[in-house]
């Protein structure tokens, strides 16, 4: 069996930095037939604290790039941009675009028994409610508590992920949920399963965190099926990365992330109208 | 008395975001006669964790948009742009450029006593080492313990500058500088005289702390004078304030860090080649 011509593109994937490969990591799981494009704005990162109108240019920029690259479905993997930018892609664009926001609501419909569901993210998440709107869209009597814990992700950083600073700062932020009694937590931003452990020693074992990335890779894998886009199983997949500062912290962190090797990441220049390619 | 041309010309300033306002603040406290424009890279902030490549370029970006202003002397009030871009901005410019690290460094040389000198900044500050040999550019006989303290800027952010987070942060990243025995310890980021109480109390009250913004007011003053650039001192300046984001967030910030009312502040997009501007 062979699929059609525009089963053979790939599958494009952005993030403003490193943390989609979570995402990226999930899809390769589901789909590991598929080529994919991952594009990390690490020139640029973090978008969680910037307005909506900055993240949707960017968002634009890095869609166009990806799209030059024949892509057959984009994938928002950053929290934030699919918080504000998705409308805006999803009318300038003919191909499907996921964001996390909707795989993780969904996911959180699915596992509460109290209708009570927290959210956390960035500032830029946040304020925009997306995650709010989501989950009421799919079940309107589930109250939902969102706080934004703009630490979390130089905290993640910094690679102070059981520490007492964390510790801490996790209560500061979380306690008032906790009392609140929320039983499901998004975990809205894809840093954030990397404290985990902080997270979930200050929520309980009650209570169920939700991380987007696994939703949003069976989201993928259900409309390129559903449109007869899949490639045919026994292939095996080609993965690319692109980032817009130079490649070495990218890698780095990236093998963490993603849980094994990234291999070639190139550099290119987005925001000076010129695309300069570097082999790292 | 009036002065030349060149002398009615203002003095251009930039930052990563809103940090340099506290070196514009001690700017026009020495010279008050003179007009200012402040350029902010808000949509592009933080540079501190990005490769000097990029900061460079960011740099050079913003200079050429501050030089179509004509300005008659250029301050890099962001410690990690003074770090890694003064040579290349010298290069290009034909205007006195001025860092904030040449005068950090002088003024830790002259209040040291015990020659431990202790010097605190974001990664790529500290990884350029440019404070360690601006010290010993000027004394070779003193020692420079250098330490990068990257949540130190979330913190000031988030507006912790006094909870136990901060305190205990504080000590993971400063302990071992006053163990050592440094006597004075340079504020190596615009952000981080905000944390000074929290900073302070772990390096106990015989340790100077050392903020590069009066003294790069200092350095601003002299070459003015020494240039016959000055203005008249009974002028009144006037200061304009640019940004790469929304102004709403510098803005609010902004006026803490400035210490007073900030005035109009313009939206400016640099990265994909229109200057396009709108008033806040």
């Amino acid at each position: 069996m062979r699929g059609s011509r525009v089963s053979w593109q790939a599958i494009g994937i952005f993030d403003s930095g490193v943390g989609g490969l979570t995402v990226l990591r999930e899809i390769i799981r589901a789909l590991p037939q598929e080529d994919t494009i991952y594009f990390g704005d690490t020139a640029r990162v973090p978008y969680g604290s910037k307005s909506p109108d900055t993240v949707i240019r960017y968002a634009q920029e890095i869609a166009s790039f990806l799209i030059k690259r024949d892509i057959k479905l984009l994938v928002v993997a950053c929290n934030t941009a699919s918080a504000v930018a998705l409308p805006t892609l999803r009318k300038l664009l003919s191909i499907p675009v996921v964001g996390v926001i909707e795989p993780g609501a969904k996911r959180a419909v699915d596992v509460t028994h109290s209708g009570v569901v927290g959210v956390i993210g960035t500032s830029g998440t946040i304020r925009s409610s997306a995650y709010s709107r989501a989950i009421k869209r799919l079940n309107p009597s589930i109250s939902v508590l969102a706080r934004p814990c703009p630490l979390f992700v130089p905290l993640a950083e910094e690679g102070w992920t059981e520490n007492e600073v964390t510790n801490i700062t996790a209560h500061l932020y979380l306690d008032e949920l906790r009392d609140a009694g929320v039983d499901t937590l998004v975990l809205g931003c894809t840093h954030y399963p990397l404290l985990k452990k902080a997270i979930a020693a200050v929520m309980g074992p009650e209570v169920k965190l939700v991380d987007s990335a696994e939703e949003t890779a069976r989201t993928v894998a259900t409309i390129l099926q559903e449109k007869k886009m899949l490639r045919p199983p026994a292939e095996q997949g080609n993965h690319h990365y692109y980032v817009t500062d130079i490649p070495a912290g990218f890698i780095r962190v990236g093998n963490r992330f993603l849980g094994g090797k990234l291999g070639d990441v190139y550099q290119v220049t987005l925001d000076d109208c010129r695309v300069t390619m570097e082999k790292s």
